[in-house]
């Protein structure tokens, strides 16, 4: 077999063999393929596509090119949930505990922010000491002891999906949806998981522009799950406005602690009873939708989830008694308000601006490697269809020099409209696979 | 400008602007664009295509990445022709000194053979002394006092075509209408031509293996040379059957030499005038396709065509003496027939087989740097439609050992078909562009 039949067999559109995925995929880990030979096979990929059997073959290839945590010794049903990114997505700080809460063990491998997404690792270590790169020792050690950790994957987990995102990256391939499946799930399966939600988004502030791309990609997900013997189900929400009101590291912590308090934006809640209960249905700890939401609920307003969060902070190192001391947490020097020039309705919060604006103050990373603020970012105190008042403040801005902060307001200035016609708040959640 | 970027934008079948295809190609050829993302985007290429605008663009960039020949010391016409190749393709050699002996110039830049297809240097270099390695200055100062020169491409031309093609070769990009036409061009333009005639081959022993490919390709070499401001004409020719009888390096130079002395094969002969006429009409030397063919004929018969092949020869070094001593030049220990099984007619003589039969004797080369022996090959006796006797010849085989006349003759005897029926011969020059 020679790398260049493979290659021009994709290049034709024909489906390949799982013999030949996985000869590809183990000689570009053990170097006997080459970047450039790769590159070629991916934009065949990026442009031929795969079907279900093939991207399966290409995750199972890419899992296997590194270690599956051994789980055995967890003996609940073993849920995660995946999010493709989005602005003040911080769902999965409040799902994990809160699953774990009732009963399902939650051992989640989570992700940094590139781009205007922000990232689960990211928000967490705005907690000091919390420690993100556990060993698989210790990881199972957490989710032992409290039922959920969120942590990275190291570098025995998928190297494969490691070599291949940095070549994707300079190569034109990054949005191809077998490329994009199989990088997802090869991380994710490596936790030895019983099943996965998918929390799939789509609008300006999503990696998927329009609602039918989102669609594919969440059937993409489902179908290639269910091929490589996970329990799968996903939703379809909106992300042209940002989700909940704080988008920034630690503010969007502050918020999490006060969704587990019962205290959340609605959409935050609504967003985490819909995952939370899917989740739930999967592990078999609920009969039905309703009762899976009436168990979420009640270990909100008993405090057992956010006892759950607490305690999976210590374990990772964190200091949690910063949870309750938000001032302490976000050290901001400058909080200005972003005021309404008129009187109206809010007709548009545009996620991508406001995540640009993020990145502007510090929040979020423009290329790999940048340094983040974990303190700045933004408060969002209005939603589409929210009136305002004239000089009413539409949001907060929290930035940490007058520079960024200069470049941060323009952008937030342009991504908030008022306007006299009150529009109909859009759906958060539009569709199920 | 991002490479990726433009990766992108072929990846999703936009056409490039020449100032991205010039960044591209620059960037490659000074190393600021790695293997890779070259890699990524000629497999862009090679599935989404290239319009021949940017054709002309990708070609005049591969051009400007070496010198282009000063010729404006020669002051004819300066004419030339490219094959796509095939089995027993020693036109090259008849054409280069007989439309010079018309009065046209002929800086004809070739190459070597790889795979079943037979390359013109190599064929030069049976006649001992021939040097195919002429510098520029060299070159044309042959040029200047013969009319013409067939030598290699120096280093200084079009080295970024070296480079990617090196790279295509591996990475399952060589069948590409845009690259092939830019490799092609980028090379020949570089001898400072006026025009250029094409003959696209078609069939088993040919790399377009159907008539509409070859047509294809045919158009878009004679629509980009157009485009480049380079006169061109193109014929479609049939390569199902070796052309001519000699197949192999020193057996090719004499049939070379027969044709020029007025004793070559028929469709040797055919093609030479057709080929030739179509460059004469180019140069502007005759007025007519008819008056331009009586031109060619009376080159040959008054001698003054085989003169000035001897005359180019001797200028590069060779041995001319040996073009009238065809036993010295070709040294095989073994000449045996290969016989017809039964009497009838020739239905087949399998061009891709007889070319895998030459490399296996060792006229030519299974991969780049494989040596070759000149005296190897295969004399073939019929064409399709001749009859044959039980026991009679079809075909003379010339080989240096045992072992490779065991590896060649049972392909020639799989090539050569004999049957009943009478086929049709088939037609040599099936189109024009």
């Amino acid at each position: 077999m020679f790398p260049q039949w493979i290659i021009e067999k994709k290049r034709d559109g024909a489906a390949l063999t799982p013999e030949e995925i996985g000869f590809f995929v183990r000689g570009y880990v053990d170097g006997t393929i080459p970047d450039y030979q790769m590159a070629a096979f991916v934009m065949a990929i990026a442009i031929r596509g795969m079907n279900f059997d093939e991207t399966c073959s290409l995750t199972k290839c890419m899992l296997e090119s590194g270690i599956v945590i051994d789980t055995s010794s967890i003996h609940q049903p073993k849920l995660d949930k995946h999010s493709t990114g989005g602005i003040g997505d911080k769902i999965s700080l409040v799902l994990a505990p809160l699953v774990a809460a009732c009963g399902a063990a939650v051992p989640m491998i989570s992700g940094r922010g590139l781009g205007i997404t922000g990232g689960t690792l990211d928000k967490l270590e705005s907690i000091p000491g919390y420690r993100v790169n556990l060993t698989e020792k210790e990881f199972l050690r957490v989710v032992g002891e409290c039922g959920c950790s969120i942590t990275g994957a190291s570098e025995k987990i998928a190297p494969a999906d490691k070599k291949l995102y940095a070549l994707r990256d300079v190569t034109g391939t990054v949005p191809s949806l077998p490329l994009i499946v199989a990088s997802i799930l090869s991380k994710k399966m490596a936790a030895g998981l019983d099943g996965i939600v998918f929390d799939v988004k789509w609008g300006k502030g999503a990696f998927m522009k329009t609602k039918q791309s989102a669609k594919n990609l969440a059937k993409a997900l489902v179908e290639v799950s269910r091929l490589s013997k996970l329990r799968a189900t996903a939703l379809l929400t909106d992300m042209n406005q940002p989700l909940g009101r704080a988008v920034g590291n630690a503010l969007e912590v502050i918020e999490t602690v006060e969704t587990l308090q019962g205290r959340g934006p609605a959409d935050v809640v609504q967003l985490t009873l819909a995952l939370g209960a899917k989740m739930l249905l999967l592990a078999g700890s609920a009969g039905d939708e309703n009762s899976a939401r009436r168990k979420l609920m009640d270990k909100i307003s008993s405090g057992e989830a956010f006892e759950r969060f607490s305690r999976m902070v210590r374990l990772h190192g964190g200091d949690a008694g910063f949870l309750n001391r938000p001032d302490d947490l976000v050290r901001a020097d400058i909080k200005r308000p972003l005021e309404a020039g008129s009187a109206g309705y809010l007709q548009e919060a545009n996620a991508e601006l406001i995540g640009q604006a993020a990145i502007a103050l510090g929040a979020g990373r423009g290329k790999l490697g940048d340094e983040i603020d974990h303190s700045v970012g933004i408060i969002c105190l209005k939603k589409i269809g929210d009136s305002a008042g004239h000089g009413e403040p539409l949001a907060w801005i929290y930035a940490n020099s007058e520079e960024r902060f200069a470049l941060a307001r323009p952008l937030l200035a342009e991504a908030f409209k008022v306007g006299d016609e009150r529009l109909k708040p859009p759906k958060l959640i539009v569709g199920e696979i």
